[in-house]
This record gives C-alpha cells, sequence and structure tokens, in this order.
C-alpha cells in the first residue's frame, strides 16, 4: 500500500537504496514448476546496468542476484522467491554536498516534505538504481511467459531530436543504445559526445512491443490492460508520458481509419496496440514512452535548501546524460510484470476460457 | 481484484451494463463528517449527460442519482455510501443487429474472448454508459478535497486538428465543447456538423489541473502519483495516451531546460506537471489524455462474427462523433478519486507530516 | 481498504443501514456463464429472515432482493452482479432515545469514537441487518461452488447449555433452530421460551462442514485457508471464537491422536477440520464459531451518554434473544464466500493443478 | 495475492525455506522518523529462538537479523525496510527419507497436490522457522506502537492438561514456558520430561493483551479487528482456535453478565476483550489462541506416499515436544502487526478524530 509492491496475482516487492548495504526483491505468486536459476535473471540485468559504454554513467556495479528462496531443484516451488543483490561502488562521500540542498527536479524536496527525514544518499530510494529489482523481477515474468509463447522487446525509438525508425531487432542489442537499426548508431555517438561535452542532457522515447499475447488479458472497467501499461511505464523513473498503440497521434485521426477492421485472415491493422475495451486482442501490444532529460548535470541552477534559502548548485556525481538510454530493459520488465500478472488474474476467473490466441476468422 | 474497484483507502467499486436496470457504484473509506447530498453529485452528471447539444448522441437519461446510505443528516458517517442510477432511455430492440458481429475498434471481439458471453445491447459494461458512476464519485472526492482547498478543472485542448489554447477558465462550462477559449466555439461547430454530414469521427485531447495540491502525495515507487493518474486516465474508455506536464515534449527537451529551478519565491517553471519523484510537489498537477475518434461511424467496414465469417458493417444507433467531447468532468472525476485516494494513503502513513501546501522557501 | 469489500478474486462490497433506504452488495470477479437468477438468492435470505419463527425478532422484512447487472439472458456474464434489497419496515421512531447513548455492548460508543458522528437508528451499519447481504452474495458462491460439486451446510451445534450432537442433515431445516435433530427442538422451545420471560439473552455454537472441496486451497503463509476462514467467521456481528476441527480441544490432545494418519484408502481422521498447513486436504472442513448473547435486553444496566453522564438503561425495540439462531446462513455464506475466493487463487497460480479431489491413495 | 504478505498499509511480505539460504521479510509502510536499529529485533527473535531450554527443538540457529534498508542515521525513513537472516544450521541430510513420503498432519501432502512440486527439506516453507521473520517484523510494529504507548504482552495459559492462571508479568520471560506464574514452573517441566520420555507431544494455550489501545481501530463490516485478530492468529503454524475475550465461553452467558457495562468511571468488565462492534473500545484487547500438538514424533504412525503407497512412519529430526512454548512471540508479533496495521488505516480515513484512549466518561 506504500507502493513497493507491484502486481495482485504476481507481485513484486522491492527495497534498497541507492546507498544502503543490498538491493532486494520479493516475487509472489510465481507458478510452481517453472525452469529457473540466476543465469535466467542475470541477462537483463547485465543490459541495464550502468558502465557498459561511454554514454552511460560510469559507476560500476557487478549487479551479481542471488535467489535466496522459492526455487528447489533448479525449479520454482510456488513460494516466494526472494532475490538479493549487494551493493558494491557506494561512494558515499561524493553527496555529502547535497544532503540539506534540493537538486532541482529530483525528489529531493518532495521526499523532504512527505516524510520529513531522507537518505540523501546518492538519492537514496529515488535513485535509478532501484530498478535493477524491477529488471530482475521482470525477468522472471518473461520466462513464465515464454511458456506462453509471449516475447517482449523494446527498443529506442528516438534520441532527444533524432527518430530512430524501427529496422530489425536484431540490432538492439547490438549498439549502446538498443537502436533498432545499427545504421544511425553514428549520428547517436555524435550527437551523445557534443551532449556530453555540453555537460547538458535529453530525453529520449522507449517503444516495447508483445508479441503473441492471448486474448482476454486485462480487467474492465478500471484495471485494464492499457490502464495497468500505462500505471507501469508512468511508474518508471523520468517517464513522463506513455502512449498505447497510435497514442497522441489518434487525436487528429478519423475514426474511419482508425478502427482496425477485422477479416477471416485477421486484422487489417494495428491502431490500437492490441488493446480493445482494455482487453488484450491477441494483435502485438505496443507501448511507447517519453523520458525527460536527466535532471543532474553540471550546468549552474537556482535552488533552495531545506531552511528555504536561495543557492546555485551543480550536480556533480556519476550520471547518464540521457536516462533513457538504459531504460529500454526496465521497460521490458515493467511489460512482462504487467502481462503475466493479467494472465494470472485471467485465468482465476476465467478458467474455461482457454489462455492462447485464438486464430482470428477459424471456427472454433 | 476483477477490476471495478478503483482505489485503495477510497475505493469505488461500480456495477452496471449500458441497458441494463441500472447503473450502480460503492464508495468506501469516505471521512466522516462531509456535507453531502445528491445536489453535490447532479452537477457533474449534468455535465457528462448525453443530448446536451447536438454535438453529442441524442440518447436521452435523466441520470438522475440517489443516494442510499452512509450519510446521514447531511454528512457522511464513514460508511460506505451507495449511489444508484436507474437507466430509463434504453432502446434495446436497436442493438439486436450486433448480437453475433463483432463492431471493428469496439470490446465486442475481446469480450467475446475473454468471457465467453457478452451483453451485446449497447456494449455492456464496455458502454461509456459506465463513467455517469464515475462522475459522481469523482464528485465526492471533490466534495472532500475542496475541504483542503484543492481544485480540480478540465477542459478540451484540441478537437480533431484544431488545437484550443487556454484562455480562461470562465468559457469552459459556457460551450458545449469544454473549450477553455469561447472564440474558437464557432470554428469548432463548423467542423463537427461538417464532420457529421462525412459520417465520419475524430479523436481530441482533454488537459486537466489541480491546483492547491498538498505536497507529499504519491507512493513510491510503482504507485507513484503520476502512475495512478496515468492508470486513472487511461481506464477512462478511448483514451490511448496519457502526459504529466510536459509530456512526449520531454523528449526533445535539454536537461537544462526541464528542470525547475527553486527560488526562495517559488518554482521557476512547471515542466514536471506538479510531480517530482512521484511526489506531489505542491505546483498544479497538469495532465492531458489523448481520445480515439469514435469507432461507432456509419461508413461501412469489415468484420467478422462469431463464426469467423466476414462481414460488411455499419454501426448504427445514437453514437457521439466526438466521444472526447464528454470526455472533460470524466478526466476531472478520475484525477479527483486518484488525489484523494493518495491523501488519505499519505495521512495514514505521515500522519505527523502536515497535509498541506508548504509555501515554498518559508522556513518552517 | 475500509472495510466493506470481503475477498480477493471473488469480491463483495457491501452497503447500507439498518434504516437507510436500501441494502445492497456489489459481487465483482464472478465466472462467466454460471446459471444464475433471483430465486437462487432468496432461499438463503429467507432462512436468515426475522419473524419466521417466535424465537426471533418481530422486524418484518420481506428481504426481496433484485439482480441489478451481470447477468444476459440467464446467465452470469463476469461483469459485476450488482444487488439491491429496499428496506421497508424501518420505525424509526423507535430509536430516538438512544441518540446520544450508547447501548452496552454495542458499538454505539466506539462508532461514536471511530467516526464522531453516527447513524443511531437501529444500529446504523452495526445492525445484523446488514447481513442480508452476505447471505445473497453467498448463495452466488454457493451457486458458483456447486459446479465443482462443494456443499457448504451449516447447523446450530450448541445453544445456551444445551448441546446439539448432530444427527441428520434432514432435521436442520424443519425447525426454527437449524438443529440438527428434532428430537431436541421442545427442549430448545422450552429454554427460549423461558429466557424471554426472564428478559435475558444468550449464546450459541454454530457449525459449517463444506463437502467435497478440492485439495490446494489456501495461501500460505498469511492467508491460511483456515485463517482466511477465521477472519470470515470472526467477522459476522457477535461471533467471539472460531474452531477448526477438534478446536481448542486440541490443547489436551496428543500428537499420537491429533495427528489424521493416512491410508491408500484415505484419512483415517479429521482432527485437523479439513486443513493440513494452511490448505484444504480434500477433507470435510469443520469450523465452529461461539455467538454471544444479544444485547439488547429489558433488563436496566448502566451506561453513559456522549456527555460521559451515567444513566440506567433498557433497550427495547423488536430483538433476538438468541442471535445465534439466525446465524446459520450467515456462516454458510461466508464460508461459501471465502473457499470460492481460494478457488479462484488457486486457480490462477496453479493452473496445470487440477482443481478437484484426489482420491487418496490412487495413483494418477 | 499469493498470501505472503500480512497488512493493507503497514505491509509484511516474507520468503525463505526451513533449509534454503536465508530467511527475509521487507516491510513497506513503515512511519519515518522511528528510532530503529537491529537490537530492536534482536530481542524478540532470541525470545522465539529454539535450543534455549530442553523443552525444545536442539536445531540451533543465531538468527542474527540485519537491516537492508529504510533506515538511514538511526531512523526509519518511511522507504522498505529490508530484513535478512541467513540460514546456518541446514543439516539437510537428515530430511532425505520424506522427501517421497507424506508426514502425518503434515503440510507435505497438501503443498504436493496445490504446487506440484516441494522444497521437502525441513518442510520447506511450511517450517515453523518461517515465524522468525514475524517476529523480526512484529518488533518493528512493536516499536512504532510504542510511540503511541500501546504496550503488547503474550503468556501461556495452559500446557496440556495444566491450566496456568495469571498471577504476574514479571514471570513470563523468567522460565522456558512464558508462564506468567513461577510457581508452576515445577510442575511443567516435570510434566514435559515425561511427555518427551513417551516421545509424544501435545498442544497448548496462547493468551495476548494489548493495553492502551486507541479506541477507534477496526474497519466494519468484514475487516473488524477482532476478524482481522483472529486472521492473523489462526494463521500461525499449528493454531486451530482463536477466541476474542471470553470467547467460547459467550455460548452458555447471558446477555445480562455479557454486557460490558459502563459508567463514568469506566468499563465495569471486560467480557468482550476489547472490541465492540469490530471496534476497538479503549479496553484491553485480550485475545487467546489454541495449538495443536506437535505433529513430528517418534511413536510410529500410518501414511501413504507420492505413488499412494502405504507406509509405516516415523519422524525423525529435532522437534519441540509442545509448539506452543515457542509460540507467545510469534502471537504478540501478530498482535502487533494487526493493531499496526489498523491504526495506519484508521488514520488515514479519520485523521481528525484523535489517535488516544479517551478517558471514559469525560467530557471532551
Amino acid at each position: 500500500m506504500a507502493g513497493n509492491t507491484f502486481g495482485r496475482l504476481f507481485t513484486v516487492t522491492t527495497f534498497g537504496e541507492s546507498h544502503g548495504a543490498a538491493l532486494g526483491a520479493i516475487i509472489d505468486g510465481c507458478p510452481p514448476g517453472i525452469e529457473l536459476d540466476e543465469s535466467d535473471l542475470q541477462g537483463d540485468l547485465d543490459r541495464r546496468r550502468p558502465g557498459s559504454s561511454r554514454h552511460t554513467t560510469q559507476r560500476r556495479e557487478a549487479d551479481e542476484v542471488r535467489i535466496l528462496s522459492g526455487v528447489f531443484e533448479g525449479k520454482t516451488t510456488g513460494t516466494p522467491i526472494g532475490l538479493l543483490i549487494e551493493n558494491t561502488d557506494q561512494r558515499s562521500k561524493d553527496y555529502s554536498k547535497i544532503k540539506d540542498v534540493f537538486r532541482p527536479a529530483h525528489a529531493d524536496y518532495t521526499y523532504h516534505h512527505k516524510y520529513g527525514v531522507r537518505d540523501y544518499r546518492g538519492g537514496g530510494r529515488s535513485s535509478a538504481r532501484e530498478t535493477a529489482m524491477r529488471v530482475a523481477a521482470g525477468a522472471v515474468a518473461k520466462k513464465v511467459l515464454s511458456t506462453y509463447g509471449v516475447t517482449i522487446r523494446g527498443y529506442m525509438s528516438q534520441l532527444g531530436p533524432i527518430e530512430i525508425p524501427f529496422k530489425r531487432w536484431e540490432d538492439v542489442d547490438d549498439n549502446p543504445f538498443f537502436a533498432p537499426n545499427n545504421e544511425l548508431v553514428g549520428e547517436l555517438e555524435a550527437y551523445m559526445d557534443e551532449l556530453r561535452r555540453a555537460q547538458d542532457s535529453v530525453g529520449a522515447r522507449i517503444t516495447v512491443v508483445a508479441d503473441n499475447v492471448p486474448v482476454g488479458l486485462g480487467e474492465p472497467v478500471f484495471d485494464r490492460l492499457d490502464a495497468d501499461l500505462a500505471h507501469a511505464m508512468m511508474g518508471i523513473n523520468a517517464v513522463k508520458g506513455v502512449e498505447i498503440g497510435d497514442g497522441f497521434g489518434v487525436i487528429d485521426q478519423k475514426g474511419s481509419v482508425h478502427r482496425d477492421e477485422m477479416t477471416p485472415e485477421g486484422f487489417l491493422s494495428n491502431h490500437a496496440g492490441g488493446v480493445l475495451g482494455g482487453i488484450s486482442s491477441g494483435q502485438p501490444i505496443v507501448v511507447s514512452m517519453a523520458l525527460k532529460p536527466t535532471s543532474s548535470i553540471t550546468i549552474p541552477g537556482q535552488t533552495i535548501d531545506v531552511e528555504g534559502e536561495g543557492h546555485e548548485m551543480v550536480t556533480k556525481g556519476r550520471h547518464d546524460p540521457c536516462v533513457g538510454i538504459r531504460a529500454t530493459p526496465i521497460a521490458e520488465a515493467m511489460m512482462a510484470l504487467t502481462l503475466l500478472d493479467h494472465l494470472l488474474r485471467h485465468r482465476g476467473q476465467n478458467a474455461d476460457v482457454q489462455v492462447g490466441t485464438p486464430k482470428l476468422g477459424m471456427k472454433e
């Protein structure tokens, strides 16, 4: 209820501060009998991990995850899965200056007023470091979803002013931007290098696609699949906007264009992004999101301290000039957690309705 | 859990189909001692009600709400508030043709596959008629919030291709579009008249603003205020995108521009839309959303039936050519429900932290 | 969260005061495709209804329930089911004397301090009248459970000092006490008549048994089936104790006696009452509860008013001299709601594990 | 939802198997600003720890708890508190014989059928070892409650046939039984020694009392304080019955005796056990529970294996002959978790109603 649990049937509860002893999570409600070990989680953790290119923060964390429970002889048992990552590269001394001063556009000011006390080291709980546990838990969800044939893949679709049209999935893990088009990588690197020289930061757009999602996931009227996806994505640090399918493009669309017509051979388009009336339609689910530019920059800015006095501030430390660059695995994880939770919810109420994708137009 | 309850501490559970006997809701967790009667709800219900201009569906419903419990001698008692609206204008005969055929871009296809059975009359539970109860419940939330000085107001910020820059709040309830600028009403009416002649439909953008929101609302890390607002708004029928503050505009923003600097006199800008780190900052909360064009149009389109056979279809009946036109009161209601729920959650955990807006820069 | 919702996947949310306009409930998460109409609910409502014998309150309510949504062409649709009972026999004038005085052993004192305001007419929300909606919702749960072969039956096992050993189910609905032994009815009636003459009241014990419950229901470690049954039963007005299986009899039992040994032909005993490690074992689930004597009696007693002044009080009105007499259908309803909720929860997580009772000792 | 989370606003989620790597918990929703360090938790953990006398299992665990997050500079920050206890004395070899055979009266049979797979080492998740995390989390709740003056204390009120009348709190932590009467310790020890020689086990009764609980805790109608206490206590391993106040004694009580009359000086009795209408009354809250005899005994018994074949079985290993002996700290912990959760819930809805115990009869 205090917000650190995600999901209803497949729940993930996390803890941990940027510079605390460890990050951890408990996954509750994982179906039993799924093969699982640490290597299933480590892959996505490595994709999210900082320091893998010059375009991200140089903080170095091994992000080595341990499974402490819920898996026996290589399979999930249905009991809660405890996960732990010890923090190793903490350098607390870097953060003493921000103890009493609120960094602009950070959570410092709001945490201070909400709780009356805050762990100021590295942003504490508000640090993006927290997302490591989302990625670890999302990897478990992906593994379970894979038994239904569901795949979830994301990519960067825009970096600052540079739009990145989708070319091929193969490229995504082949460059430091998760760009689905290796030909643009040179342009992206040049942009980032210039940005770093200007000591500024920029936003990005990430798109995530789920294929082979069963029809029927989503609970109208409030907990629609699209509503819960919006909750999941807007809950990622720095996200300021979420779109399903054509998103804001629908404002100037005509109904005769938007409606995805159906034929015995299948849908003729996917403007809806795979969700109709809040329920998955069996088409690919397409979600895009906008991430704001990193607030930690070294260009001086005005702020105040806990006493209300004015200050000019420079945020030092090791930061990502574009937080969007490492966001793709996080967005995939949140998509996976949302879909699996709804799959279990659907199954609970509607056991006799088959979980699977009916072939459109096939007589059953 | 089946999705018909909204909120955690101030919960709203609704029932009712478009052509069933009645719509109803139960509000649980309303603070006691709040003055409340039906007239507090009826105002917003009337704003949402169809048939008030030629630009909306001509279905006519009195939408007269009764409070059945939870209020005694004019005040809330802290016990659940039962609400009921009897359906009066049902005309079930209009809908017999769509019994076995899926209207494109409607929930027919997904409801059929999710539940194996559906109430096809007027869209059943998936009808926008369901939102009447959200508006009624939201009016209760607005009343409670008003005791904290919080105000919530929305407007149409774009109709199809026509952007509607904000001019003044006074105009919003003075025209059938909730447009904050009466000068544009002629252009909007002309556009709608042409659209109706073309028998097509179009999308819209709605913007909602909450003023005087206390600092500290929102529960990191998953149930952030912005995440829950996104859930609330994306859960409204036809919404395909949600933005907080600058929304998708942040992608091409620099960090030096986006960060809202602070001075002892206050914030210098509000790119964040009133939320920092998932927690309200005391600035106005600004949320925008995109609504898709109505799918019920009389231009023929391809579809299939429950047997998988192809059909050409025309959706008759009484429909809104732009569902966005009546969406403003609904979006306000969802904003109110979200904010009040978080206010109560905040109060539960942090009773000693004052609920109220600190004057930025004031020594406390 | 304010306590008027029961269950997680099959949820029941209720509203209504004793002397308000109506009682109502919303059932969310009911599986689709179940045949259902008002007559399925009315039977249990009639069993609970007061005034059916001289041993219960003479308040007369038709308790006629309407289904307002969620059922279409005689079957549940998976959408929320709205239920409504209008109050007809209210007689508010009877209650004006207790406006400012707290009746001993009632909720008057605690409601006053919790909410600062209360609907004093007939106890308002704290009246046993509220249980009518539990019985209506429980009847829906019973209907769904019957598709799994699960049956739920209760009886009075003790009335004041008179123990009522179980003889046969047929007798239970054949006398006004739900006693499973018609031979004892004369003794019970004589006891009640004397009690009424003494203007006093007395407690009772109710026992409920569920047969043919699938193995596997219950979620360790906190939401065990027995824990949730205890929650359900202790949540009934006037219940002060709950037992599973041998209950308090286990204190002086030896382990060699208590353990229910297993053979290829089945369990040799059922001291555990059908729950092992918080999970149903396939044996009959047996729950007993103790109900306190009615607090509304006409023997004068000391109390105070809202100003703290002392008073001598007599509680007039129409009351049950033994609230346990009408409690059997309520206890059955709460058992049904608990079991169905756990069945759906189990199905969500463990879809591949069959819901059904394995024959003990059968090789699968 | 899979049952490993307790509470709504102050939530505890746990993981860990008897012979896994570690036990852990996440506390979410702890109020900020509370002084807390490991020593606050270790005291109760040591009281629960096995091996402290010859009357409990000889398994030796240090049960040393680490706080991994949520506390900064000695105070809680309002963010989740991660707790971890590494398992040290595991001896997995002892358990290989029970891999395919179901121990009678254990969770082996039900876990097998629920999940299709189970960690058989030491009972896995169903081991009483799991309760260490409840005790750790309960100690945090006690600390928070102490800021309201609430105290929670428990004792053994019956061991097998030996009733232990309450004498004084000082004795409770002065003997290995948590008996509130040192004079009876000799008799209890003699009984246990004889029981051990007979290789049998026995049940017990535990009573917990909370003093100085504010009026107003508890959410009618389903989540009453007594209902949630019953859920909490019945969810403890081996508990088969729960009573509030006079409990099963009310069956044969007259209303004129049971009702706790009120005078300007206070209540004249406490038959209700501190709860009226599901809401705390300000009187001491008194809960008793019955724990069954340990099922792990060395007297041979009949059982079956996963193939359904019959076996005669002896449960070896290191077991408590009376699980009730170590249950007192666990019951206290569950009482603390329940009360604190309700205090926060009450505060959320009813902020203006003072949290504190009104002096009965005082004009306010």
